[in-house]
């Protein structure tokens, strides 16, 4: 599971640059304007790869922490990296349309639920694992309720941006990398995983 | 074998994505409608997803009961993952093709005939494993037997759809998506890992 | 090194697929004449994913009695791994190509060069870790100079085929999936991977 | 985080093939002219598959010496990737502009920061590493300077070719591939990665 995973990861975030626009039609000493006016496209390229980045590492706590598997979080998995598979797609629509009006705000709102369902199917798959026992004995209950805190994802944040990306489409990009940067920044209370690994070695030695 | 298989996988079911089609042409206030049009397209990226999802999760599982390779069977797998590498080609043709109604017939059966290569494959490189005793000794002859109807290809369905497609092209996709739901339900009996595992310590720590 | 190798040739052969031409301009009725028009292209995909598959084939067998690397194997691997990145471009030259004459002969014998390069710094790889020493001190002097024969690329046919591909470039193609159906099929002696390792734990519990 | 970033350096190496353009409307007999004239492009191919495999080297062998990991330099080697992911859409501006004469100035320049931020970034891990004490702690003083010198990027060698890119950006292209093999040139002083474990080995048996 993890190596897809980290597979589909790595393969996504650089798709994302196939969506990078060369201004192919600018003229010979304006390609500084031309890329100047892609903008969005790039904040959008920057707003994907942080937000993979930040799936990423949850993906990676959690998977740290896991003792097994079953076929249903396999398959909770693949649900995820679909959506992850879809991110450089809705990155794609945001930066082809960004320049027209109507178009813009679609391309935007689709964006946002992409950006919300990754997060969701990421918490869902953790708490199915916390659920089903998947999770390592070594974790007690104090460690288990910090990921899924941090796990869970900014529901009420995403929900406001997808509506402000309806009617502002160029501000509700920046709302999504604040999103992003929040998920990245470590200013949450993290177990180190160096202490889990000294515990649980105490833990055998004393068993 | 397991490294370069889920990073075919995994590359496979990304370069899925630069098949959606963005409708550049689509004017100012009409991308809702120009992406609906885009359905079959969107539609054959998930049903080529989910069924990369269902031949990855039994050639994991394969992977994981064998207990050594063989040459034949490494030439055998390359085969299997020349026919996944092919299916994001037959993807955009039907994502191509769907509105020119010839056409469309030709990519909804080609499509098929990749599907059911795919399937037939995975199920070759499972028996191929059983008949040269390539599987671990841990297992029983009603385990192996169970994995070998797990991975038999839905022949029947699939030549059914392949039939169907080239009458009426949009329905077969409906098909072959059910096809891979029911690939990826985890309704039939499965071993669980977990108790392969235990069963296998118990043998050791009595031998 | 095994890592990223696997990763270069897991993209590789996938991304072979994007040089796969989707005839789009093809009308209602002749996507099937379409589809046949393009087969050299068609079967430039069958032949680097053969002969990608078939370095890979010697790359495992040759990382796998590998004991240790130096700086200089790794710098010799990532020229490897710059010749087999570059096969996909020499694909897409062949399809795209490939109806044009003179043209043809010049995309016929590019491929060609970049096969005989790819073949020739396999081979490189393993006859520098041979010289350096670098192999698996288990393996005697047999097997290292069976691997030798094996790893060593057919320039004859290779050069014959290059100057073949200046005047008839079509069959050259045949020619060079001959080669990779000759590197894939195991028919030449080879050292089983289980005697190996059975050989290795006699040697360790005697030693 | 190595599977990740072995990942991310293996399809951006791959995916600059992409980049490489086939000269489609060449006629029928000057396809070799026609290639010769996108020698800029094709340059910057070798100079940037160099400069991420010399990147990957200098990864490798920094993630082989750490004892462990923090939340921080995951994200500092995020950032890192996020670079190395641009390198492809720089290559690919490189190769479309160098006939332009004022975008092929913004395309060098922009090429050398890119190349110049992964220098920065790769050296910013480590030493941030070296200061967190997430260094294995087998390795003494000396051989952690040797390293943090082995990875300080050519500053100053960068700046003088971005500043020399904007009055010729042909002639800097050479500089970055000069920079390229000079950082994948082991001619440095380096120390095997043999005589590491020995010593390790010897400090476990003798503690």
């Amino acid at each position: 599971m993890e190596a897809i995973s980290d597979g589909v990861f790595a393969v996504a975030m650089t798709l994302l640059v196939l969506d990078l626009a060369i201004p192919f039609a600018s003229g010979s000493r304006d390609l500084i304007g031309a890329l100047a006016d892609e903008w969005p496209g790039y904040l959008g390229f920057l707003v994907s790869f942080a937000t993979i980045g930040a799936i990423w590492l949850g993906h990676n706590t959690m998977t740290e922490y896991l003792d097994h598997v079953d076929p249903a979080i396999l398959r909770l998995n693949l649900l995820l990296l679909f959506f992850v598979c879809l991110l450089p797609f809705a990155t794609g629509l945001l930066a082809e349309f960004f320049k027209t009006d109507g178009a813009e705000r679609v391309a935007s709102v689709t964006y946002g639920i992409m950006l919300l369902l990754c997060s969701v199917l990421l918490s869902a798959v953790w708490r199915y694992a916390v659920g089903a026992k998947l999770v390592s004995p070594d974790l007690d209950d104090d460690e288990i309720s910090l990921l899924t805190t941090r796990l869970t994802p900014g529901l009420g944040g995403y929900a406001l941006l997808i509506v402000l990306g309806a009617f502002f489409p160029k501000v509700s990009i920046f709302g999504y990398l604040a999103v992003a940067v929040f998920l990245l920044l470590p200013f949450r209370p993290t177990l180190s995983r160096r202490a889990v690994r000294e515990r649980r070695s105490r833990r055998r030695s004393a068993g």
